[in-house]
């Protein structure tokens, strides 16, 4: 259990299942398993109880760079929390794969990458780079679900 | 053909292939199928004849969610057509994987995952939970090819 | 090296590894391979040392069409830089399998399938039908990063 002993030395705690607010049907799942790839389907950040706070709007006029950092980073551990109930355990993940960052941004704006960054640091930091080492899109979005600022998705390798 | 039976049932009817309109050209397959996977190109709905007859504009401004979610539904339609021409039988599909759900969506537009859910409500009707169910993004474009209301792309996995 | 050859006959130039303006943090990598894929982080036009100079700003009214199938077609060959620095031999690409075009375009623009042509026709035209034929999205978003005016992201197949 190295990742979560790593989330706990930071002081990062999985959130539970995303609560969904009324009025919003979910017909899909967060995550599909088939052979050795897990696909996450876009997560937000959300409170610790799952439900989801925000932060909402555009990209740097609503919400600012770093909000919109923290918001990444917070959907790392929603997609974690995913990943947690779907494997068990989270060092059977074996290889990030590829990360679609998106980002509810002002038409013209340059830093959807360094806000998508949020997520990266974090996955990095917790997987070291062999295993959380992704290739990624970081692009800005009409709009996104809930109006949610940031929202990512993604596909990884896990072990059997 | 257990698919195909219950689109009767339902009185659905896959549409032709795509025609293709003046001035556009397609440098593109619809499917790509290489191993046990299937990529599908963004499919928009089409007109039993195959052609492009929209919806076309913003969502909720110029196009309701009512008939977006009714343009993502034909939308899974033109994506079993595409899968029937690949596969010959749709029974061979044995995992929808991840569905990439767009929205020609005005900025700050929250409803994005209830549109793209007439696509999911469909493939999980067709083929039952244990094979249809998928991740997704449902997420909104600041504009679409043809300017068409919904485009959905999907990774699924067949049997050889 | 048949690839090479052709891109010589064509008077094409690889660009040099990406070098990042200022002001921006790269927390993932340009290729990732795992198993028989490699997944393709989104890349922009580069010039021949590896330098970003757009094309920037929204098509088609900050960058003609012409000018965002010109970006499309370098784009291809920053990504083929980029699969010639993973697998030493570009002729290790079995499969393109699934592109994602991205332009920066005004709301409503319904040309996006032809500007991301520029990549497809240059990857079918060195890597011929069977092995160069993908599927694909072509879609306008609100942003990319650096304001570039296009971005292309992709998964494909080698042999090891």
């Amino acid at each position: 259990m190295k990742i979560e002993a790593k989330l706990q030395e930071l002081g990062l705690i999985l959130p539970a299942a995303p609560k969904i607010p009324p009025g919003i049907k979910i017909s899909f799942v967060w995550t599909r398993k088939r052979g050795n790839r897990i696909y996450l389907s876009g997560h937000s950040a959300l409170a610790t109880d799952g439900s989801f706070v925000g932060p909402i709007g555009k990209v740097p006029t609503e919400v600012s760079l770093e909000a919109a950092q923290e918001a990444a980073r917070a959907t790392a551990l929603s997609m974690l929390a995913s990943l947690k109930r779907e494997l068990g355990d989270l060092d059977r993940v074996t290889a990030w794969l590829m990360v679609y960052g998106m980002v509810n941004a002002e038409p013209g704006y340059t830093q959807t990458t360094n806000a998508i960054n949020g997520f990266s640091d974090l996955i990095i930091e917790l997987y070291g780079p062999e295993i959380g080492q992704h290739a990624r899109i970081a692009v800005g979005m009409a709009t996104l679900p809930l109006n949610s600022a940031v929202v990512i998705a993604a596909e990884v390798e896990f072990a059997e």
